[in-house]
């Protein structure tokens, strides 16, 4: 708990009503998307602009109290858990869209501004935002970049990172900074756009962001695409890009995946193959026609059983809907879902679906595999129950063997889904000591008192790595 | 001078012929591409892999001796004199490319491959690597990450921050580490991969780089679009933009420039014009025909006198050849040139280059323009002559005024070539002591010795910021 006394600092700041200590208040952010993860906070506090931010970095600085940044807390880390108590910092007051800037294809927002409202807002004037993340409807822009958020476009159009231009945000010594501009090309000094981008909420506060805008593609189709077999599906990936193709998205379910998804939506999707491939293409109408035919081809040459085409955009929006409810559809199996997001060179993408199984196997756990083929940034998911810890303990066991096995196929323990505190002890996994050294010398650069998201990214222990059995 | 104690330790790692302490061979890496800058290295060392890389850096932070990383040199900021002495790190031997992934898209590179053969590599297989700095066919890969090297490709494909998918380092202390993957997402810890990119060799020694490739676009079209009114020209510029058209390349001449080009290269340019626009685009034959043909009305309709599609390649290489050969041109004209990239967003092209030739005039200085009208960096050039003090004086004066004007419309004091020795005292005017303060942090996390190319990005002073007369 925090002191009366410090309770009337954060109140002379931001104003009473914006300052909750109540347990009620408190309980609402003492968790986020994550299962398993919970931990009450001091206090939630709401500021209205960057100088109470800056304001309240400041009284925390001095009283050693953390400051976890949360957006709508859809992260699926355990990046927003205050697990070392402190104030949950909501932005529910700064959630402006400031500027849509025509001429130099910008928008510049404040953090809070919900994902899917901005992307309105700009394809209203023609133009794209391409991040995606399937949380899109409730995210925070300011979430987006903490995570530096994916989402099923990636593959063509990049990430969260790649369309972040300028940042103004709060550091842990209260100072006030902007980076970047609405400049395309920026050498300046270090890349502090891009190393705020993805940290976390555990080096700043983010306060505000200009965010790269381009032409709104002029047309979309979508494609899908089913197989007996994964390989045959992960081959067809493979003969898209050989191809010199670049999908929009090119989405992968299988079949565990596909019959929850199906009983959830009751969209007609067949339920006995064991792959399919959702593939959509954007742009100028000549080139998607030419490129879907010529993806239809390679399916159908690479032995898919059904190769269909959305005739309409309602059909065309029903199955990218269905790809999009895919964690929805498992949550619904059992009390629990653990989603994971290791990520693979696409060129593995076949060998890593062949390990989850071995290992869902090995383990006694179910796990569907459904993710961006495309990027090889897959999501197994294990539908568990939380109370049942001896199952909890072989969900756990089998995600150590897959992050291993990714690590071994070239890959990372997070595409898109961040570190947190559910994947800070395998983070040494991929980085090795020598990089979990120059991330924490970094850290300690940034936020000497360890006050911005403590607990994050960096474990106290990393978790033994066990030989995978192969 | 380096011992010859220190001299046996280095010849021990690569060998005697791997060092060169000889005074000839000093010299030649005393400078860079940069004029006025010049300092002596006391050994110039050239290691055959990371592991001798590593040993020659633990060397270099025992005996607290500096180390400049170095490509080709081409840069223009004064990256790689070694001001401070210590040794030059030569890549002349880890020159490779070592994998062409075509099913993930990569290339995997060691720093001292020459960029444009890389590229010519990659093309032969039917893939692209947009970022195509003017020096490419000498600079490095090396170099180019170091320097994050832009281009005349930047304002549709990025630089080449947005290629580097992985690095391997070497860091301060001696430990070898590995960011990044074959991985169009990978959120696992802090963003290395673009903090070391355009770190300008004060974080870390690069020693091997996996670069993000994209299919090579079918066609492409050249056009040159001729002004009497530099308002004419960037207002063609805004209204392309807002057509949603996004070129390949976008660049801009002013007179002065154009003369010198046409001198030099004799390929028939007009002279009599006040700006010319060469715009190329690429993707598929029926995209950039439409493109163009939408690009030459808008031309017409904003007061071009002349819009000329280039009918033969040979035409349009001898356009684009042009526009490259503008700096060699300018050159030629005195024994010293000046070449400066100050960056503001694309809508303040037209007020940027109104008040360089303003602020030429007001020190009474020649100061030719041309660059990336696309993405708005500029490079504002200045023939003179070194050693004539008085105009250099009024040279730098004109500079720093371009600069605070730079900054003033929303810019920054450099896009594409870096901060180095030679905008050091800058740097702050665009990032604030609040933003000085957090890169010196990190610079001390990484390199408490201050080994890493000292006297680059940080000043001993920031220059005087006077107030520019409007």
């Amino acid at each position: 708990m925090i002191s009366d006394y410090i309770k009337t600092k954060f109140t002379a700041i931001v104003g009473a009503e914006n300052v909750d200590v109540s347990p009620a208040g408190r309980l609402v952010y003492s968790y986020d998307a994550t299962p398993n993860f919970q931990s009450m906070p001091d206090a939630v506090i709401a500021p209205r602009n960057t100088k109470e931010v800056s304001q309240i970095v400041n009284v925390c600085r001095e009283e050693k109290i953390p400051i976890v940044p949360r957006g709508s807390g859809t992260n699926l880390a355990a990046g927003t858990v205050p697990s070392e108590g402190g104030i949950v910092l909501l932005f529910k007051h700064m959630n402006q869209i400031l500027e849509i800037d025509e001429e130099n294809l910008t928008v510049t927002v404040q953090p809070g501004v919900v994902t899917l409202n901005m992307i309105n807002a700009v394809e209203k004037r023609g133009l794209f935002y391409p991040p995606d993340p399937s949380s899109m409807k409730i995210s925070t822009i300011g979430g987006n970049i903490n995570e530096n958020s994916g989402g099923l476009r990636g593959l063509k159009y990049g990430v969260t990172r790649d369309y972040v231009m300028a940042l103004e945000a709060v550091l842990p010594n209260g100072d006030i900074i902007r980076t970047g501009g609405k400049l395309a090309k920026d050498v300046a000094g270090y890349d502090l756009t891009r190393l705020l981008t993805g940290s976390e909420g555990t080096l700043a506060v983010i306060t505000e962001a200009t965010l790269k805008l381009i032409p709104m593609p002029e047309t979309k189709q979508t494609m899908l695409a089913l197989y007996q077999s994964m390989d045959a599906a992960a081959k067809s990936v493979s003969e898209i890009i050989a191809a010199k193709i670049i999908p929009a998205t090119l989405e992968f379910l299988d079949r565990p995946t596909l019959k929850a998804v199906e009983d959830f939506a009751k969209i007609g999707l067949p339920t006995d193959v064991e792959a399919v491939l959702l593939i959509e293409q954007d742009g100028p109408a000549e080139i998607v026609a030419r490129d879907m035919q010529k993806i239809a081809d390679i399916c159908t040459r690479e032995q898919a059983v059904s190769v269909q085409i959305a005739a309409t955009e309602a059909e065309a929006l029903a199955l990218t809907s269905a790809r999009r409810a895919a964690l929805s559809a498992l949550a619904r199996l059992k009390p629990t879902t653990i989603l994971e997001d290791a990520t693979v060179p696409r060129s593995e993408i076949a060998n890593m679906v062949k390990a989850i199984n071995e290992i869902a196997a090995k383990h006694n756990v179910t796990i569907a595999t459904f993710g961006h083929a495309g990027d090889g940034n897959l999501h197994p998911t294990c539908p568990t129950d939380a109370r049942d810890h001896d199952e909890m303990e072989r969900v756990e066991a089998a995600f150590a063997d897959i992050f291993a096995k990714a690590i071994e196929l070239g890959g990372t323990i997070t595409g898109e889904h961040g570190v947190g505190m559910m994947k800070a002890p395998y983070l040494e996994w991929k980085m090795g000591p020598e990089g979990i050294a120059i991330m924490k010398a970094i850290k300690q650069s940034f936020d000497p008192d360890n006050i911005m998201n403590p607990g994050k990214i960096f474990a106290k222990e990393t978790r033994k790595r066990l030989v995978i059995s192969q």
